[in-house]
């Protein structure tokens, strides 16, 4: 298939952050899309930009990107309300299909710009705007579609994710954590947008209408924001067994459907009650399938560019009926799945270890271990030598490693085990930081 | 567009869960697709089934559905591998897309089922094939279609996980908790496909190809089982900060491809080492989108139908490029968007509360709370009252409420702050149990 133009307005945080990612990626892009993504043009207004445009075709003006009859795919990337509106509109005219970042535009003028497309028989892609990389749009209005949708909640706003866990990690007021916030660039100059949960409501108006079907009504939102919880607050809800989170939660009950965003006590047990820092999680409740949680990065350059390149693989999907251009079994092109690539025999993977052991309770034992692990270039990390209990002679002792090739932590062990202080085999279990 | 006609192979569990809820939810999931789905035909060999298909065409030979020229996809859920491998071959032969749930047969026959379908150009799903209700195929293969995986590790077997997390809360042992799942049907007769990481083996093996795009390989799978943890490295692995979990490990590194299963701990501060019981999750690890995770149902008839009516969904909308025919902008078909769907005012909402107050340090101010929350018919859940500090008179005094209204609450509160026994505003914040 012929190659997808895109073109894509806007070169700020995550403008630049698409275009790095679909220089840096564009081999794995363009084998699951079973075309090639190419850039067309990009239009931006500044100089300064964090990307490498140098090739490209740049303009300062957007609208001639929207009417670039080289472009299929218009790449809106410039906030705010009233441009970016004109700019998609003007776009869809020129029956270009759209994707967005543009949570408030969504929000607020999604129904004329839906209307519009429809009308054009576009598609307008918008998955970045919540959650930032977390395919929470695709999951409900795709992987969740034989779900009638009871609730959702989530947290969707980091900035004040991040404030609500520093006031519980360290017992501190709001003001004081929103100027720490402010000075490490995750709230803005005026976080009234943040804080107040104004942010919020556009994202989950967006959820809501994906979930139950309904038009986008960003007005009917009740929205109460986190800045008069007060630190005893925090204590309090933990004592109970709660923490306080920020949440977005859209509920359909037998009066309508609920939209709300506001400060939340939540069991400390749910998943989502620990989901901290600017980290964003999304907890659905499907009556088929039951609670589902999604869980990643709300913003930044590369996360919300994953989205946005996601968009346009999906996009560039719905140009042909071609079966080679559905999504690939494998996510790959048949063509270009890698049999090159080795699996690794398990001798040769590294990781950490737990290792338990049986040990005569007599001096010199954990130095003779320690040895042995150290002239296979294995260091202790931890350890737990418990004492021996009365009469006993054995005694357990508990090891966490560093990371070590497996052969080598065998060869290790089959000496620690021929060691006459040790009794029985060694329980090995791998041990995975996971971050 | 015209109907897509579905032909269901086995009505065990997962079939009687798909007919059952394509039954319950065909209005939301019929707006969703922009077409009818309907059952062509059912073919299952057994009498007592947990779903109604009178009015239905049945057939006891699944092979039928395979050349039953009005079925547009088979849908493939009698389990095992020689006949299920069969007939999905024929019915690829006769040009029908196919819908799987068979792990086991996509594992061990994926690279020959997709030549064949390939060849055909039909498509070929299998999102319920690996953590039942979760949309993780789809996550993996679109919703990050712009990163290069660099490693994802999942909790991919409920019963494995359902018994380390028994193991945890009460101390006991590998064979005692095993008996306990079997009586609980979390676990079968034999165990061995769960708990020596057999079955985990076979997803991981699917999530993997799909991450890094190569060929279905389940034979080098390393795979070790729980079998041997003992209840005391549950515990030394607490001590030392960390939970122990199954998992699946697919990484890839200078070496290769790691694929690996096997008991292993995690920190416990980890969002997916507090993943307990019968729960799946899948933490992936993407360059752009950093870490992201996944969590929900791994099996059960429900949670799997809601996956493989979604795929039915998806597949649905491959067979044209009418624009009709797409993912509608959200979710369900732009006529099918219910305007007439009303969004409740805020003091129509019932939640629980948690109210915080000042009160005198006299008797009797917690009965007067109290009765004017009860004339209101709100009752107390629970309660913390502080003792006053020296001197002072003032003490807080915090409750947690049931659920009521948010007007009636608002009048008790106001009630409540008129009592010269209660000094300043009554700080309030909702409760949910999100469960």
């Amino acid at each position: 298939m012929k190659p997808v133009k895109i073109g894509i307005c806007g070169l700020g945080t995550v403008g630049s952050g698409t275009v790095n990612v679909l220089h840096r990626n564009s081999r794995v892009i363009n084998a699951r899309a079973g075309c090639d993504i190419v850039i067309g043009q990009v239009a931006c207004r500044r100089d300064d930009v964090d990307c490498d445009i140098s090739g490209l075709n740049v303009t300062r003006d957007i609208f001639e990107v929207a009417t670039n009859p080289d472009i299929d795919i218009l790449i809106e990337l410039i906030g705010g309300i009233d441009v970016a509106r004109e700019l998609i509109l003007k776009a869809i005219e020129h029956g270009k299909h759209v994707v967005t970042a543009n949570k408030a535009l969504i929000a607020e003028h999604g129904n004329e710009i839906f209307a519009a497309a429809n009308e054009k028989g576009v598609t307008v892609a918008f998955e970045a705007a919540v959650a930032g990389g977390i395919p929470i749009i695709k999951a409900i209005r795709e992987g969740l579609s034989a779900n009638k949708i009871e609730w959702l909640a989530g947290i969707i706003n980091g900035t004040g994710n991040f404030i609500l866990t520093e006031m519980r990690d360290k017992g501190r007021g709001f003001s004081e954590v929103l100027e720490e916030a402010q000075e490490l660039g995750y709230a803005e100059a005026d976080p009234t947008f943040d804080v107040e949960g104004i942010d919020a409501a556009h994202k989950l108006v967006i959820l809501a209408s994906i979930a139950f079907g309904i038009p986008l009504q960003f007005d009917k939102v009740f929205t109460e924001g986190i800045s008069r919880i007060a630190p005893q607050d925090v204590q309090y809800a933990q004592e109970l067994g709660y923490r306080i989170k920020h949440l977005g939660i859209a509920q359909k009950g037998p009066k309508g459907i609920e939209l709300r965003v506001h400060p939340t006590l939540i069991p400390q047990k749910r998943l989502i009650a620990n989901v901290d820092g600017v980290m964003n999680a999304v907890l659905v409740k499907g009556d088929a399938v039951g609670p589902t949680l999604y869980y990643g990065a709300g913003a930044g350059a590369e996360p919300t560019a994953s989205a946005v390149l996601a968009d346009i693989v999906d996009v560039a999907r719905t140009l042909t009926a071609d079966p080679e251009h559905r999504v690939p079994y494998l996510g790959f092109q048949q063509e270009q799945l890698r049999s090159e690539l080795e699996i690794v025999p398990i001798e040769e993977v590294e990781t950490a270890y737990y290792l338990r052991m049986s040990a005569l309770d007599k001096p010199g034992v954990l130095s003779q271990v320690a040895q042995i692990l150290s002239d296979s270039g294995i260091s202790i990390e931890a350890l737990i030598q418990k004492e021996a209990a009365d009469e006993e002679e054995i005694v357990p002792l508990i090891l966490l490693t560093n990371r070590a090739v497996e052969k080598q932590l065998v060869e290790a062990i089959i000496k620690i085990e021929s060691l006459s202080s040790i009794t029985g085999p060694i329980t090995r279990i791998r041990v995975e930081p996971l971050k």
